[in-house]
């Protein structure tokens, strides 16, 4: 029997041999997919005829198209510069949803906390909840708290779940990018990663660098209201970064994505920062940004519809989805080179979200 | 600063001077109901304007009334006599629903492993969650997986959550008990309870203790069928069992709960093992068996369908809805005396659920 070791999981582990959860199941990456793929939905679906797991589901209620999205949070330290475990939850369910193009109309709340956390700071990380919800305009409807003992969590863990509602004219979907359509990313990145971890290593970075963490939403609605269906596929950047989503929606449309590197907007302490941290900003979580394939002939208008959002004010056009390779995501770096862009393997940055 | 001893959890302690989270906080009586009221309430909804929390909510989506509901399940050991956390999990939420009179429509599960689970034991719980939902014909649409460094999670925690659409004529209430209605149980009480916890402190009993964990909703489908409207309040007693749940239902309705001890069906090996164990089976946590005030004029007719269904063969009468005292259980033993039943204060079985 092979224990894990988390430094073993910057390679990648043949799943049959692997026999444990590595930390890298949870990454966002080559492993986390593996284990959806191989594992979790074999399992949950035997008989293959059930739509499972995606990051945000669309169901059919009585004639009302509905999407539902859950999140597990396990973030560490549970309050960060910029944030905390409260917001996240909400932002991050909130998010999900928006990129299926659902506005959100109820949040449930599920706590697992441990035995001998200060009152205080669950009080802290409810508030700043209730104040994300309120902010966002959806109701926190139902929830539940469940106590283990001391050791058996670390502080407090927060599920959330968001029912939303379909906005008209939004269609967006990972399989629906088109050779010509263009790659927007709705601000800087390397934000939310590099913040947790200054702030859990203290680097001394964290008091210059702050979470990204916020509400996408609005400004979903906002690029529907403006692009419709040419609002081809919608994406946060979390676990796994740009580089693990835009793989991922390669692989699920067949199509290849180009990057430009001189366009990407990384913030100059997030690429220092990673520099000391050995990171690749394409890598690092964020929470606060969106990645678009908007068709050619709407994609100024809708940038220009993003730019007059706060939330949307450092929206970048960054590449373009080509036919070729499928599934492949290619940048043309500073120097002029092409590289290619790959998914995060094994575990980057444990407990980032 | 006071660090809880779980020992202490058994008496109640002020809250505004615990400081810290107890295991009694996670018991589903007394305490959680106080860390409900006096901290999570408040934090999440400052101005006291939306529903917040409870087991299940009621919400609107375009016309459509659905019923949404989340638990978190931290249950050890994770398979157990009689079921495990994924079965478990899936029958939890969808017998939260039941309760509302909804029937089940999606589920999501979100999952914590704590990195070096055996692959093969989150397999199992899987298998066990999809085998669960199949038999419910309900489908699991949505998920996350999020891996926790070793020792910051104690193998595998599941939190859920169900969608469902109420059942036209299902009324059911916490605060709908009057006083004349019929108090029923639908089966056998305390075996989830006494399952896992002498499988857990290896007690002896658990080859002949299994847990009672199953789904309900077809039990209630059929109640509301025959009753309508005199199916009056419905609840799963779960964690602070029975007598917890019926303080909390004659609390909400504001009316009195008399229980009949001659009544009361507890099989003679969970009537053993509360012995051993020093617990009071009106305690103890239920997976499978539900409460119900029927309206007198439709009890007969409804306590004889339910009898039709496997899952409410054992229905027994164990009392009355009463005037008074308001708020108040009380049952009549077996020596013909009369004594108060108390919700259950502090922590008697962690991790039951």
């Amino acid at each position: 029997m092979t224990v894990a070791d988390p430094l073993q999981a910057a390679c990648p582990v043949p799943f049959a041999e692997t026999e444990r959860v590595l930390l890298g199941h949870g990454s966002g990456g080559q492993l986390s997919a593996e284990l959806l793929r191989e594992l979790i939905v074999p399992a949950l679906d035997p008989a293959g005829d059930r739509a499972v797991l995606e990051d945000a589901a669309v169901i059919q209620l009585d004639g009302v198209t509905a999407v539902i999205s859950t999140d597990a949070f396990v973030v560490k330290p549970i309050v960060f510069p910029g944030g905390d475990i409260g917001a996240l939850a909400v932002h991050g369910t909130v998010n999900d949803l928006a990129m299926m193009g659902a506005q959100p109309r109820a949040l449930t709340l599920s706590l697992v906390v441990e035995e001998g956390l200060p009152l205080e700071e669950l009080r802290h990380v409810l508030r700043s909840a209730g104040a994300a919800a309120a902010a966002v305009g959806v109701p926190i409807v139902s929830g539940d708290t469940k106590v283990v003992n001391r050791g058996a969590a670390d502080g407090l863990f927060v599920t959330t779940t968001g029912v939303g509602v379909r906005t008209p004219d939004a269609t967006p979907s990972a399989t629906r990018g088109r050779p010509g359509d263009v790659v927007v990313l709705s601000g800087p990145i390397g934000l939310h990663g590099t913040a947790i971890l200054s702030a859990r290593e203290g680097l001394g970075f964290s008091s210059d660098i702050a979470s990204d963490t916020r509400p996408l939403h609005r400004l979903v609605q906002r690029m529907v209201e403006v692009g419709g269906s040419a609002v081809h596929t919608l994406r946060d950047p979390t676990r796994g970064g740009v580089a693990s989503v835009l793989n991922e929606l390669a692989e699920a449309a067949g199509v290849g994505v180009e990057l430009d590197e001189a366009a990407l907007p990384v913030p100059d302490i997030v690429r220092a920062a990673c520099e000391v941290l050995g990171l690749d900003p394409l890598h690092v979580a964020n929470e606060g940004v969106l990645l678009a394939f908007l068709a050619p002939d709407r994609a100024d208008a809708v940038v220009a519809a993003m730019r007059e959002l706060t939330e949307g004010a450092g929206t970048a056009v960054v590449g373009a989805v080509v036919a070729d390779p499928p599934g492949r995501v290619t940048m043309r770096t500073l120097l002029g080179s092409r590289r290619i862009v790959d998914m995060l393997i094994g575990e980057q940055l444990p407990r980032i979200c």
